[in-house]
């Protein structure tokens, strides 16, 4: 592919947007399951987004520049949440794509360096999987549940030539 | 939120996946329209994954470094192919997670420079919107549609105090 000067400003796929029931439930599980980090909030009338990612400043970077930068940067995980749906006993719930109807999204992916000993963290937090390492035929990935059902993947961070994953 | 030891391997929100019915369709639409680079490719039996993401390494890194850094590094995209949905009369095609049955997933990300001019050349790549910048009360960002109908946002990669995007 071939990248003409139209196309240079191109440069980044910045986020994922999936919507919650509940923020609080969600954003408990993305900082304190996942650990990543809450960087920004905006609000509307009828919604409000929520934005987390992983920091890769070691600390460096302020509240304000992880918020500003937050469009500019790649692995950002938007949470949309519909006001209401948390305390809707009428709300069914979303999809997460993995069955029909509704079928087409699959997941989001973390990866990590030791995958072992994070689905055994996983398994002490109580998070629910939907495939341990030791289910089917790929034993060196996992996926755990988020609270609404969302798959999340668990990869391992370093590839050699040949592995499956 | 504190990371300890037991979290320290997180790092990187990886990637994400979405079904995709004809994979030589979607493949030339990110490429081609979103200028995202392939980079890996795993066959299975019954389905095929295909990994797609920017170059950040302005041309550096060789085709062997991006498919075994695959999992190492933020804004992955991978398509899985079930075979044979490209040429089945009988497939309905996939959810985009925006409607009910399957509501759920909205959308991915894609930040630029110069948002006008992306959305430009969209227009004359003949690229289906689900919103132009000239619709609804944020000016500043468009949502095009990808050839399974998923949306992908197109949103300024800079931003400034107070910006509602």
């Amino acid at each position: 592919m071939v990248q003409g000067t139209a196309t240079s400003g191109f440069k980044v796929f910045n986020h994922t947007m999936i919507r919650v029931k509940d923020p609080k439930v969600s954003l408990k599980f993305y900082q304190d399951v996942l650990c990543m980090e809450f960087i920004d909030k905006l609000e509307f009338e009828s919604f409000t987004l929520y934005y987390l990612a992983f920091d890769h400043s070691n600390g460096a970077d302020t509240a304000e520049a992880k918020s500003l930068g937050r469009t500019g940067r790649e692995g950002v995980l938007e949470l949309t949440h519909n006001h209401g749906t948390e305390s809707d006993p009428e709300f069914k719930g979303y999809s997460n794509g993995n069955s029909d109807p509704g079928r087409g999204f699959g997941h989001i992916a973390v990866s990590c360096d030791d995958v072992e000993a994070a689905c055994a963290r996983f398994t002490s937090l109580g998070v629910n999987f939907q495939k341990k390492l030791t289910n089917g035929k790929m034993k060196n990935i996992a996926f755990i549940k988020d609270p609404d059902d969302y798959w999340i993947e668990i990869v391992p961070g370093h590839r050699k030539a040949g592995d499956m994953f």
